[in-house]
């Protein structure tokens, strides 16, 4: 929730010189957003949404992320669109940033998420599965259990101070995960962040999707694994098996799952888990000095993991087996 | 630069029934603001400003303020209109605070300013003193010459901490300040606090002023220094005599000085650097643990009340005695 890089009214009209936009009118620092610099955009043509990428998002990995959106938004997924300069390019350079102008996307993120939220986002989720399957681009999952390990070593040695046993129970639950994690299931482009921060919706209606800095080529069941993890728990960390089985049901409507993945749903949910435990738990133990972003809380996703260690199958989420 | 209060959808919705805007499309938490929450509002009648107020802002000061946005926006002063719900009523509830709904209010505050933009205020104040003149309602200023001791008072014992001296140097400059501030200036509605984040932009042309949060009775003269200690100095603490002409002489063709004022400069110049120095002093002494505001340089008013001291006349401010 911060603008790290501010521009001036003078560069951005430079920067907008190349676009068919008109004049600039306004220019807002959206205090969403905790990789990336967003900025509300008004010119003569419109609202817009201008974003400053920050060193967490690598610059080679932005012509993926600017052509998936296009290409969903062609397949009919409501997500903001990457607006082109005149030489037909979305990506750009402002402030010393790589920078990139999309269109204006109404909705609002629902701070209360009910089941209603759960079964659209769902249905979205496998939209988003199937409107992926011809695009070009490729992405590897920069955070797949791969890179569970050496994100484990940095944090290892001070875990224990969150939570006394907490390395412990990350080490065994790795071990667990290495050895038994599916090979082999479908896979193609997932959204891979799917927080309720993500989706907007006009009253229980999904308006569309954003922010999809984190999006890669991976087990599609995952995604819908990460979506349960961050949509069905109640605060006191409670499974909720009314939003799991809307959630996971309306899914299924538009994109069944296979007899792999429904097996596979259990141990894919404990991964989510810990992938968040893992990157919550980094960014805890390396909070800057003077940070303006209060980092999350990872003990979220240490309970959460303790209810998916004991789901034996996809009927403990509430879905038929 | 954050956002105190989170406002959800469901209690958005609720206090947009009271207005004739329609369905709430879209909000978004403004970065910037220091005091108040902001966010841009997004409902099928177009885009607005949606303000909560903290607990820095006496609620029973509103209608002042929101009185005089209206008043002058009357008279021809570019600022944001209160939106008033069906009773005829400006001011609301939302999540707990007191709310207002205001236009959008295009325009970019300068990142560089120019003398340019110095002489485009300077008239701008002008108009603001004017049009202010017929306004009914009174706010004495809270933050007046009267303040500064307790103000003193509450940080004077850890002011050294900052800067070795810096204790005995305010206590100096107001003692001299008591024993010699000018009385029976002209008096009326200024804005106190035009900085240049609270002044809009569209190329050279001055577009707007905003938030009135500071707005109160007292000298005329004493905003326009304050607006010279604001705008005038370069980042090195030296005083732009270019600036500085432009911004007196450009608010005089819209109302001239009188003697009185044009002698009172210097001194009140001084004083506008005293009332800087000592909020930001108190703000950087009392930073709260985990603060997402990042409080301002009080030396940057040391360094300009250093100026202050040593100037004899209006003319070492670039201005005609």
């Amino acid at each position: 929730m911060a603008v790290y890089t501010d521009v001036s009214g003078d560069d951005l009209a430079q920067f907008l010189a190349d676009y068919d936009l008109g004049a600039m009118l306004s220019l807002k620092g959206i205090a969403e957003g905790v990789e990336n610099t967003n900025y509300m955009l008004h010119t003569e043509r419109g609202f817009f949404f201008l974003t400053l990428y920050e060193k967490r998002t690598k610059e080679s990995d932005l012509p993926f992320f600017l052509g998936l959106m296009e290409h969903l938004a062609a397949r009919g997924l409501n997500c903001p669109q990457p607006v082109k300069n005149r030489d037909g390019v979305a990506l750009g350079r402002l402030s010393g940033r790589a920078a990139a102008i999309v269109t204006f996307l109404d909705g609002v993120w629902p701070r209360r998420q009910t089941a209603a939220h759960c079964a659209a986002l769902g249905e979205a989720d496998a939209i988003l599965h199937i409107a992926g399957g011809d695009f070009a681009l490729e992405r590897p999952n920069a955070l797949s259990i791969d890179s569970w390990r050496p994100l484990f070593d940095s944090a290892a040695g001070r875990a224990d101070s969150v939570q006394p046993g907490l390395s412990g129970l990350i080490e065994s639950e790795l071990a667990f995960l290495e050895k038994n994690w599916p090979r082999g299931l479908p896979e193609g482009v997932i959204h891979a962040d799917l927080f309720p921060d993500n989706v907007f919706f006009l009253g229980d209606k999904l308006s569309g999707l954003i922010d999809f800095y984190f999006a890669c080529n991976d087990a599609l069941a995952y995604d819908l694994a990460i979506c349960v993890n961050a949509w069905c728990f109640e605060q006191d960390a409670s499974f909720n098996v009314t939003k799991g089985r809307a959630m996971i049901e309306n899914y299924r409507r538009r994109r069944p799952l296979g007899r792999d993945e429904i097996e596979a749903f259990p141990i894919l949910a404990r991964g989510a888990a810990l992938r968040f435990l893992l990157t919550r738990l980094v960014d805890w133990l390396n909070v800057p000095a003077g940070a303006l972003v209060r980092p999350k809380d990872p003990l979220e996703y240490f309970r959460k993991l303790r209810f998916h260690r004991q789901a034996a199958s996809i009927r403990d989420y509430g879905a038929d087996a």
